[in-house]
C-alpha cells in the first residue's frame, strides 16, 4: 500500500479548481469523513481518516477510521461485520473533508445497536437546555452480541 | 439568547441513551456540523458550530456557524443570501457532531459557486496519488457576483 498523496497545495484555485486530490490533514493528521447510505441519503456517522485509512479506503472500496480515542486504524466492521462498502468518495473545496456513500452491510452502522449514529433531534426554536428526541432509534442490532465475539 | 448547555456528561450511557443535549465541544470548542439537502439528501458542505452557532442555528432555524479560518461567528448567506432554513437538527452517539437537513435558498452553497461543496470524485480502487474527476460541478451562480455586493 502507499499512501502518498500531493503536499497540500498552496494556491486556493488549485485547491479549490484543481484535479490533484491533495487533502489538507488538520494538526492531527485527520481529515473529517462523512458516511451516508448510498440509497436513502441519510448520514450513518461521522468520522475521521489518517492518511493510512483513507488510503486503505480508496484502495479497497471499504471504510477505514482513524479512532481518536484508541489512536488506532480501523476497518469499519472489523468486530461487527458490518462493513461499509464505498459506492463513491467525494472530496469538498477545501480538501479537509471527504464525503463516502456506502452500502451498510449488516444491521447498522452505530455501536449503540443501531442504523445510524445520529437517532436523537434537537429540537428547534426554543433557546437554552435541550431535551432530545429520539427518531429512528429502534435498535437494530444487540451490541452486546455483536461485540462480544 | 441564551447558549448555555448541560455540560458534557461523564457517563457513556447518559451520553449516548439519554434525553439532555450535552454537545462536547473539542478543545477549539467546535462541534462537526454536517449539512445536508432536505431533499436530495446529498451533503452540502461540512463545517463546525460553536456554542454561540449551535445556540443560533437552535434559536432561529437558520444555520450559523464558525470559521476556523477567521475565527469568527457567521450566519451562513449573510453574504449571498443563500441562507439555510434548517428542517431537522440531530446529534450523534457521542454528541460531538451535527447534522442538519436543511433548505438551501439560493441556487447553491458552496462559496466557490456551486450547489454543494463537494463537486469532486474521488476514484476509488487504485492506490497512491489520485486524480480528481468533476462531478456535478457546474456552477449554479457567480461567486464574484454574489460575494463582491
Amino acid at each position: 500500500m502507499t499512501d502518498e498523496y500531493e503536499a497540500p497545495l498552496s494556491s486556493t484555485s488549485d485547491i479549490e479548481e484543481g484535479l490533484a486530490f491533495a487533502p489538507k490533514f488538520d494538526a492531527d493528521g485527520l481529515v473529517t469523513c462523512v458516511a451516508t447510505d448510498a440509497k436513502s441519503g441519510d448520514v450513518l456517522m461521522v468520522a475521521h481518516m489518517n492518511k493510512d485509512a483513507l488510503a486503505k479506503t480508496i484502495e479497497t472500496g471499504e471504510a477505514w477510521y482513524f479512532s481518536r480515542s484508541r489512536k488506532a486504524l480501523w476497518k469499519k466492521g472489523e468486530s461487527s461485520g458490518h462493513v461499509q462498502r464505498v459506492t463513491e468518495m467525494r472530496v469538498d473545496c477545501d480538501q479537509d473533508a471527504v464525503w463516502i456513500k456506502v452500502e451498510q452491510q449488516g444491521p447498522g452502522a452505530c455501536h449503540t445497536g443501531r442504523r445510524s449514529c445520529f437517532y436523537r433531534a434537537v429540537p428547534l426554536g426554543k433557546a437554552g437546555a435541550a431535551t432530545l428526541q429520539f427518531r429512528d432509534a429502534d435498535k437494530t442490532f444487540d451490541p452486546g452480541k455483536v461485540y462480544d465475539k
